[in-house]
């Protein structure tokens, strides 16, 4: 199920212990890289991947790659490294447990976001780094960018946490739910036992198409497709169905659901979703009797990378009151709220904007690599 | 699978010809009524239910019934009718098909809002109403009360359509799709030629699940829920699941979701769905080769009830820019757009807001009443 890895890096742990206490061994974590490591060890920029993005970053933020573009490997030593869990190389539920020798399945443990930072910290010390010039990531890579600084304190020069949060919101948890429920209807899903050859893929297309519609707008979706139809196209895949036009809309879900699930797998989807609903940057951070508020007010104070943090105005996933909340708790935080129709994707949509921004920050945070 | 049937009443048609051409025969329409017709035979409030709502008012809008109140049975009559395609007492997929002796099932014909209003006016005919004093509707209620005004015109001379639009968008439709998917997905569901006593139920409950959350917003989950878990319980359907919290958000959804599954049909949901995808107050009303703008322009400027429209400013699903499209279309309309983070639903939540501006409106446009 694991794509194949264009030029990635795989280096192997012998064991790695979770934040939930089980011990992983023969761990894998996949990780590219470009450019070039100054000889200080320290123009490291690390991106970090969202939900279902991979260590590729030219596969999924081409367009801020390249000379004068944000992610500049003339500039940067540029590292991503794919999350635990995540299909794309890195130990998964699609790995070989070492203990049983058949895959984890849905039997591989819970895995957190400082999981995910703390194991790529560990590469990053295999190449001698010695600090982080800026980490870059938005919705779950804007969790591992707070979480880096919080994990590492003043190993992390500059951070760009964008379209994310400091503890995943119940409204997102509720829409985790939504898609665990969407998988687990799927008879083939068998509680996570099913076979390789034959995996939940309508179960998965369909929680997919749920998450992509939570990632845009109804201004974006009434600008690319309103109410058109594919002309001549009937829907009939089933009785009730028979005769209808087949909206563009609908035709535009189905081909998207379809090509995820035949690159995706549904406990890896379930389990970065469990990931995501454990963030919470206070977790275990705070002694004493302090309220929700409190605490997090006083782990945002600890932060000293005056982080740039980005929203999109029509994000309903992670709206901007998220991301204001971090701004303000933040020592010289700045925050940009970008205009746009394009939703929480916004972040992978808005290209230009998004490279002006960061390019901005960079150049006056970072003046020294300019 | 219909619910009792509360002292409704079920008028029985011969035959009813439909927009697609289908003639359905012995067609059932569930409906009933508050309050005394007077003698003019024109004091009719017409209340349009929504997607999963009945004609039992009482039911799902009743913070607004009462003395003094805006649903007020000492000064209307009240008439709510059930809609083609639901479960409760109208013909649907759950009702013998006359031809076969069988269940219509998945192969009931295709029905619009045009088909229900119309439907709906020949049993006004029959208790010889000479006219409507307001129609009032929200969502799928309000594309009603909009048919109402354009079916037959100077018929209605007042209205209040909420959380509604002249067309349902390429958004919609696509959660709509979203939806009809999560049920095909469940195996049970078997092209919906599954057996009365084995439905979908895992599949239409988590379609309900993904409806529910767009009908509400981010904000109104974290006032409600926010990370909060059911303190003791733990996740464990599934081995994935195993020792996770349970989070409030889910457990909120999983209980809702399978309320609605146990008493709806997963046949008459997706009917339901592909209704509302027909809306389109410009079809076939047009002449001539104005475009979509243009048309819509047309349209709007025949309506004459001078309504009252109604918003809600966290409505993800049918954002105040759908009502506002109305407002500017209509001659004299006036726009209401409330401050809530209620989402869609706002127009089942927001009691006291949704009963003020209601009464104020009749108060002034139908001061005889009063």
């Amino acid at each position: 199920m694991a794509l194949a890895l264009n030029g990635e890096s795989i280096s192997t742990l012998p064991q790695y212990e979770l934040e939930c206490g089980i011990t992983l061994h023969s761990v894998n974590i996949a990780y590219k890289t470009w450019g070039t490591l100054n000889t200080e060890r320290n123009n490291v920029m690390v991106i970090c991947h969202p939900f279902t993005g991979s260590a590729d970053v030219e596969k999924w933020w081409s367009k801020l790659m390249g000379c004068r573009q944000a992610f500049d490997s003339n500039r940067f030593f540029i590292f991503c490294a794919n999350v635990l869990g995540s299909p794309f190389g890195t130990t998964s539920p699609l790995s070989e447990n070492p203990s049983t020798g058949k895959l984890y399945g849905p039997d591989f443990p819970p895995t957190t976001i400082r999981d995910d930072v703390r194991l790529h910290k560990l590469i990053l010390d295999q190449l001698r780094i010695v600090s982080i010039a800026v980490a870059i990531g938005g919705s779950m890579g804007g969790m591992a960018v707070l979480e880096w600084q919080l994990c590492f304190p003043g190993f992390v020069r500059r951070a760009i946490p964008m379209v994310t949060c400091a503890k995943q919101s119940g409204w997102c948890i509720a829409w985790g739910e939504v898609m665990r429920q969407i998988i687990c209807s799927d008879a083939a899903f068998n509680n996570g036992y099913y076979p390789p050859d034959r995996p939940p893929t309508q179960g998965l297309s369909a929680a997919r198409m749920a998450g992509l519609l939570t990632y845009r707008s109804s201004a974006s979706y009434e600008e690319r497709f309103g109410r058109k139809a594919r002309s001549g196209m009937t829907c009939g895949e089933t009785a009730e169905e028979a005769g209808h036009p087949l909206y563009l809309a609908q035709s535009y879900l189905r081909y998207k659901g379809a090509l995820f699930s035949s690159n995706f797998d549904a406990n890896c989807y379930l389990h970065i979703i469990r990931k995501m609903d454990t963030h919470d940057i206070t977790r275990g951070r705070v002694i004493g009797g302090l309220d929700e508020d409190a605490a997090l007010t006083a782990v945002l104070s600890t932060v000293t990378t005056r982080p740039l943090i980005i929203s999109i105005d029509s994000d309903i996933l992670c709206p901007p009151k998220e991301q204001r909340q971090l701004a303000e708790g933040i020592p010289d935080a700045k925050l940009d709220i970008i205009s746009s129709v394009a939703g929480h994707d916004g972040f992978l949509v808005e290209n230009e904007r998004i490279n002006a921004a960061v390019l901005k920050y960079l150049q006056r945070e970072l003046s020294e690599f300019y």
